[in-house]
């Protein structure tokens, strides 16, 4: 077990209660270089708290593992699916790899326990923060693993945990943005057309916050809450088609 | 040779009187499917004109070959570059890969001459449609080459015709934009600020052209022309740029 004990440096003494082996399991990638999954996870944040960590922050491998994400995904759908439109592909592709999914599939990957963040980052969990910092890290760590391992690893790891997820997108047509698809399913299923009523507008007006409904005839179906109309009307219809099954 | 001799279809009788064993020499590559290469070549507007050709557009191996170029040259990026943030390496990869440069890499590389186009984008030589015509026809090559000879060929390809422009990119600080580039210069050289002045207002409302120059204390260094101000600073300054050979 390799365990990153009792690292000096000029300004600390820390010891880190992290075994990388554990994440290599549930990634399912044993690494030559193990530090390369150790840097995945290093937020920067966690460098101010720890200026003189033997590791950089995981901005550059994020950046790296965006693009082989972006390569494997656009090279998937480009052969799987020739009858397609790359404008449709474009779609598809958005639904598959955006900071929602990565952070999700992050999160079930159970790198949110491995991350290294500053004490108040580490405290602020289910923020908006930390979401983009589970899906930065989500690609921080393919780009590890492209790094360490190849294309060809991180083909079949970005295949299993990412691409799968495609089946399920097309099926409820995730790749529409909500307010379409809630549209076209209660048209579909009820004839009827989503209407968006604001419900309560609350907070000072630098941090406004949104509730709303969405109805179908007279009957609310669900609510949403967002920093500005639009962004509630979408939470709204999201949370309608969960209700609905749709 | 290989010529797309007296192709037949049910709309059609078309002769496409141009050799692609010619491209492949401009390109370096000797292609298994030439096919391909044809298809990179087939702007959507060819297809208007002749509904029952044989290839479909370019648009699906543009999509691919966007994201290979994309992942080839972060790649390069990520590693020649150790000492570089995410936020540099982003700045010079866009520096690198725009519309603008692969316009000018498929001229040089003479894939003009090569398109397939509708008779009135055949004629519209010189204008914005061209260009876009031109850097998405380079990116559909890139996909082309990468389907038909896999990525190690796409990668070289890439380095020898595009990566190679990095070293002047960073001599010139092209990856600044040209109004914070002019500035840079000006106050290192002669120690004074760019001022940009509208010289002329021209053409209806939903079309007007603006005419700027940029000084040098009361000195007229350049004068650049656009659809908004912001437009038209722009080129001044990218003008000024040359003419001051900074």
């Amino acid at each position: 077990m390799r365990r990153l004990n009792n690292l000096t440096n000029k300004n600390n003494f820390m010891t880190l209660d992290k075994d990388f082996k554990d994440l290599e399991k549930k990634l399912k990638v044993s690494f030559v270089n193990q530090d390369l999954l150790v840097n995945s996870c290093v937020h920067c944040s966690y460098l101010n708290e720890h200026p003189g960590f033997y590791l950089e922050h995981n901005e550059r491998l994020e950046f790296l593992g965006d693009a082989v994400l972006e390569l494997v995904v656009t090279d998937h759908l480009y052969r799987n699916h020739p009858d397609k439109s790359e404008g449709e592909l474009t779609n598809w592709r958005a639904s598959l790899v955006n900071a929602n999914i990565l952070a999700e599939i992050a999160q079930g990957l159970g790198i949110e326990e491995f991350l290294l963040l500053s004490k108040g980052e580490e405290k602020d969990k289910n923020s908006k923060a930390r979401h983009f910092i589970l899906a930065n890290a989500m690609e921080a760590v393919i780009g590890a693993i492209y790094l360490d391992q190849g294309l060809e690893v991180a083909d079949m790891f970005i295949e299993e945990n990412i691409l799968s997820r495609l089946p399920h997108i097309l099926k409820h047509k995730l790749y529409l943005d909500p307010k379409t698809r809630l549209q076209e399913a209660a048209q579909e299923h009820l004839g009827v057309t989503p209407i968006y009523q604001v419900l309560e507008e609350s907070g000072p007006d630098h941090a406004k916050v949104f509730k709303v409904g969405v109805y179908f005839n007279d009957d609310m179906v669900a609510v949403g809450e967002g920093t500005s109309k639009q962004e509630a009307q979408v939470a709204a219809a999201e949370n309608a088609c969960t209700v609905k099954e749709w």
